[in-house]
């Protein structure tokens, strides 16, 4: 009944992070399959799926949201790879870093921008 | 030395914030003159005014990035106009707040949307 | 297509909430439609119709975590009324309250315990 | 056996925070009184009696960590009358408000300095 | 006059933890004897140690709050161990994770799902 | 125009964090330059230039304030050399980190008095 749901959702995960999209869901599928399963499903199969924002304002807005939560530098890792594979610049990517200094103070941002950087170095030496 | 960095983003606050900018800054100011002068110097007359990404994505990054601070609902209530008044539509900052769900989950962004579509509401009545 | 999930997660949303949970969905609506629908479907039928845990636990398990949020109050008040009416009794619901102290601190676990205890002594009321 | 304890707290809230120690110890002890009794005992009782750090240097600490939380608005009000009844200005506190500025962030820290100075200004007009 | 809370504390502790109770004690004590006694006093010996509450469900408390904390990734390592010690299955445990998906978001929900799994399996391959 | 608040800067973070400010500066340089030009001129060139407080009690606000955030180590392991440096004594900063218990709850407080009090060996040992 959801196969609908995982087929668009790892067709936009894998758009978004390429190879790192199959790693990801093999590597949480390892400690849970069906958590892996929802983490298809929901956030990509439904959110990301939805009209209104196009992928690369929907990956800067990512960036955004996670710089703040300040827990998530896997997280962001792969959003920074997932921005530039959607079309954003790196400078672009490093710019939404800077405004959230405002809004998650610099402990936040800083641990951030020093992840980000080197998955965005990682990516561009990969190509 | 600082007053092009006040002026320039008290101009930018009133871009995005109209009459609030003004209603903001002089209740901040009645706390504290300082603080209300790094608010305008500092997110405003730095940050926002920096060139590398347009208005309308900053104002959607900023609400992205409030959403999961969880905490900051009267700045959520001020972006929405901000992104309204930076060209985003109602569709677009709602679009936003239901991604954030996936970072922030829903608590946070179930209490950002609520705050957000009334602040919406009450500035398309102001029109 | 989704419809078994809405259907489930009403279902699940009404046997915790009782009447607060269509006003909920209802609010939550008028704000945004789809947020309404995925705030049904996801959560309530989707997580909440898994098995493995009983919807006591579930319950109890959700006041641990929104206490730890420290901004989920008008979520905390919803919990406390689906703990009980779940089979928590009110002296649980307030000693997992206590237990995340430890966790969440002082003041996350204070505002929590204010906002629970007067939706408890609501719910309690109404009966 | 914790009276001991017990009594060095309500002791050093009393001191802290005046009038509003008993009320606000009344107020949890009648949504919980085993949590007023840790509230008194553990922070109070136990770490704001211990040596090392004078109470003034304790009550702007406590505002920086609370500024940080973000969710803790009742408790910076609370602790801003702290403050000062150690012995720190109202310009120590607000500039301890902006210092955090740095690590929390613009909306946790106008939203804790709108709290705190509202907070301070009724303090001294009851005096 | 705090060794009667001290001892019990040791006690839950390790029925909780096992030999990582008297290693995670040592480890803190080397940087804060204070701090480390404090540990075992405050959370498990005034805490863990009330009724109300089985140990079983509180670990699992403990569990949801500490995803929803995001910065927890050891403690919830921890208690991993003394969720299934005090009864809990594997699958029990990764069912609070997947239900935190709703409260936490995405990003502390999977970096908790893989620091419980790894911790789980550890333990598992111990006995 | 900024170089005034550059200088001013750059000199409290060699005051306040020795060698290893100008290490801290020139890792984020290399991600971005403008980050680092900003993390100079923004907290250190504006707001610990400020008069109001002095250093010492900054930077054990800084460790309180870091301490309730939760994810920031890193800034904890740099902030735990500037209070020494600044005149804390390493009891003082531990005072603030066990005070903080209270506010942050164990895990954000366990986590950073390890690593604050490893930063401090080893600032102590280069001595």
């Amino acid at each position: 009944m959801s196969d609908e749901r995982y087929d668009r959702g790892i067709k936009i995960l894998r758009e978004h992070f390429g190879e790192q999209a199959d790693e990801l869901i093999a590597k949480i599928a390892s400690a849970s399959p069906d958590f892996a399963h929802i983490n298809v499903t929901f956030p990509f199969g439904e959110l990301y799926a939805r009209d209104g924002l196009d992928q690369k304002t929907r990956e800067l807005c990512a960036i955004a949201g996670t710089v703040c939560l300040g827990h998530a530098l896997p997280q962001l890792r792969l959003h920074a790879i997932g921005a530039l594979r959607c079309g954003a610049t790196k400078q672009e990517v490093l710019e939404v870093i800077i405004q959230m200094i405002a809004y998650a103070g610099f402990p936040a941002a800083t641990n951030a921008l020093l992840a980000v950087s080197e998955a965005m170095d990682a990516h561009q030496a990969d190509e």
